[in-house]
């Protein structure tokens, strides 16, 4: 596998490889699998747990990591090909990609949606382009539309507290958020829970649908695992016997790259947040996810957060031990 | 000691035996105590000599560490319970803290003084907070009312330069700033001083008395260790045989979380400014010590910073000795 | 050599064993040479290549580095001496220098021009002094006046692509920009290509001669080498027979230091962006060279950066190779 963009990247049994891994490197936290290996790590936009978590599990796995932040302490890049570059990016990711990759085994990247043309966005583009400009190997760490890492330890997170694969309700809802997110965290989790085989509902207000790329094939998937994935906008109907809530914002797809004409219709959807009182009608010890950073008493309540429900850090804790799993499949062998 | 949150959570003996480690990794300073270990850094606020010092300090006692730096590549992290996240800040310490800890095998912070209340920041409820929200060791890298890390370091380099514990004058002045400045370096350097056994005066104008509570628990240190805290307006008298000057500017406590109020006042406090003059009734040979960064020919002149009697650039090379002292004592021994 | 500020520094058999150990550990990439040490990297201004090539080739030396930004993260750093520091400025260099160096066996520095005066500039005083600061090994990153690291990556560039030293021709081109850049990178390149026995060619706009301090250290070099300098304003003229292009914008010496006097002139050279058609009287494969960043279809077309004559992103690559041996060395024979 040279490029890990997205959970499809690692095919089936690859998967369940690097998830065995990740149980092991769990327990076993430091080793020598990238000596001697450098890591290169761009990031584009902010982050705590990539940040932070990629450098921990490289040095943990024995190999050297740095990292570049477009526009803060470095300069500000320019993604669009045929750019006449007069504005404020000196560098183009053309340049920046080959070289930051010249100087390691393998680049990591982040790089978040543009947020003008929705097609444009779900296609990826940016990604793509830039793991082809890499001769060394290959990490999304969070594109215009993918989170695979995140997607990744998510995985172990269901498995680790027991919610089943197969029958196992899987609710991703819609959250108020005081702007329109991607939906790259969204359909990382989507595909996520399909491929596992679980009963997958997509709860979100009315305008709210996913893109229909995003539900086909997540669809595709359920057909595939023996699951199923459904849309409402009910609460009361979504959270029926449901195992686990996703909790996570996205734009108005009908008002994408178009934040002021949705702002109206999203100022009506405060009520959006997570409360005990959603849990009513789920399963018993249902759990709350959600992929951090989350916006408390906004998305979510204090309440759910400190409660037992709650596996937000243990799923941010999974970020590195997928991750370096991961990397060791990507890396391990290579060169040694 | 699961904390390091002020210099106190050294009691006696182990504040003896970290300065001792400290002269030692002064003269060996590649160990591998901290051979596999990683440590998290999280800064809500500017470093150079903190952010410099430990990640030097964890590499060459063979360790790996990570930087997050809140607002510079992260994302704003909030600090107050109970917030309603619709501001700028997308993350908060109820997370963030479990997360980064999570990944490596001690946290440490700096978060500085929110500045509105005094009696809040003096209490150093986020810090402490913080360090309950971590499951691994946490050390304080500078808190809203403590900076042990500094204290400890400049304890060192009393140490180093012979000025006396019983005996010795130890001055603590407060000198000009722009603007109003927390207690945490200044609260930090009296407790130490006293703890030494130190004759201490805090010489600062009138309205700048240091607040009770800071004042109160030096007094305690120096009843126990058999030396003195006064305070007075008077330079004259407080230069008197003085063998160090700590310089340190602070808020009017009156005035805290009003600055525009303190405005005035300290407008016309410029010339607090430490110069040659003031070292007439001093000691011969006495000491300038001050925390870095320093404010040339603001707080103090050049040239002070550039003669003989500063030891600035000394008391910040002894943070990397202090702190790799203290890493070895709180993580040296675990799991190893 | 306790300091490299430019590539003279490097004197004659030593520039050629460090070119030697750069080719020998660009194909031996993990070495120890750097075991157990330590090199503090102190960013004033905004990297990429730099910044990730030395914390790569630190690590792959099995060292270890930090990076302190200026005023990202970090305070922000006064460099004038005797300035009185009531303005954004908290740290002066005069501490931040020897404080970095105490904490390493090497400090690294970037440090742009200030813009205002030419002379000044020129004469590289703030770098100089920050080696005269340093009691370790300094390493100029770029500063007002010289871009070494990236002048030996380019003489090993101009090596692995098979261009001549004597008897080749290197052109080095203003070109557009939209703001007047300093002279650092022209400075290094035309130096580096005049030593390197080569027929230089500055070509540029008239009004836009490189300095006379400038011009003649470079016509010293080739006279000792057996090369030449000249200038012009003719296109046909510079390209006849050229082995090389090297792109770099650079003010206008009269206009130093006022930007918007200069802007009317500035605009009508925006024709001065490198295309293909440049290579008409050029030699068969003639080559194109940047430093990096490059404003694509500003300073040079997308056809020239992405098709068979550009060679940046090998510089840039060689950034990393010739860094290290450098690195080997200053440091690889202390204190083992």
């Amino acid at each position: 596998m040279k490029s890990f963009i997205e959970l499809d990247d690692l095919a089936g049994d690859r998967l369940e490889a690097v998830l065995a891994r990740a149980r092991e490197l769990e327990t076993r936290r430091v080793t020598d699998d990238l000596r001697g290996r450098t890591v290169a790590l761009l990031f584009m936009n902010p982050s705590l747990r990539t940040l932070a978590s990629m450098q921990a599990g490289v040095a943990q796995l024995g190999g050297n990591s740095f990292v570049v932040t477009a526009g803060q302490g470095s300069w500000q890049i320019e993604t669009r090909d045929g750019a006449v570059m007069d504005g404020d990016a000196a560098e183009h990711v053309r340049e920046a990609i080959p070289v930051l990759a010249s100087y390691g085994d393998a680049l990591a990247v982040r790089c978040f949606a543009r947020g003008r043309d929705l097609a444009e966005d779900l296609a990826d583009g940016t990604i793509r382009t830039m793991a082809s400009l890499s001769p060394v190997p290959f990490i999304n760490l969070e594109s215009a539309a993918a989170h695979p890492c995140q997607a990744l330890g998510d995985w172990k997170t269901l498995d680790d507290v027991g919610v089943p694969r197969r029958g196992g309700r899987f609710v991703l809802s819609w959250v108020y958020h005081p702007r329109p997110l991607p939906f790259a965290v969204a359909a990382s989790a989507l595909a996520m829970a399909a491929r596992r085989g679980m009963d997958v509902t997509v709860l979100r207000p009315d305008g709210y649908s996913l893109p229909e790329p995003v539900m086909a094939r997540a669809a595709r998937w359920a057909e595939r695992a023996g699951g199923s994935v459904r849309e409402t906008a009910d609460r009361e109907d979504a959270m029926d016997g449901a195992h686990v809530v996703y909790a996570k914002s996205w734009a108005a797809p009908a008002f994408y790259g178009r934040p002021a004409e949705e702002a109206p219709v999203r100022a009506g959807l405060k009520g959006w947040c997570v409360s005990e009182a959603w849990f009513r009608p789920a399963a018993p010890g249902a759990r709350f996810m959600h992929c951090l950073p989350v916006r408390r008493n906004v998305k979510v309540t204090d309440e759910i957060l400190d409660g037992p429900r709650s596996v937000v850090v243990r799923q941010a804790g999974n970020r590195l031990h997928a991750q370096k799993a991961l990397l060791v499949e990507m890396l391990g062998g290579v060169g040694r």
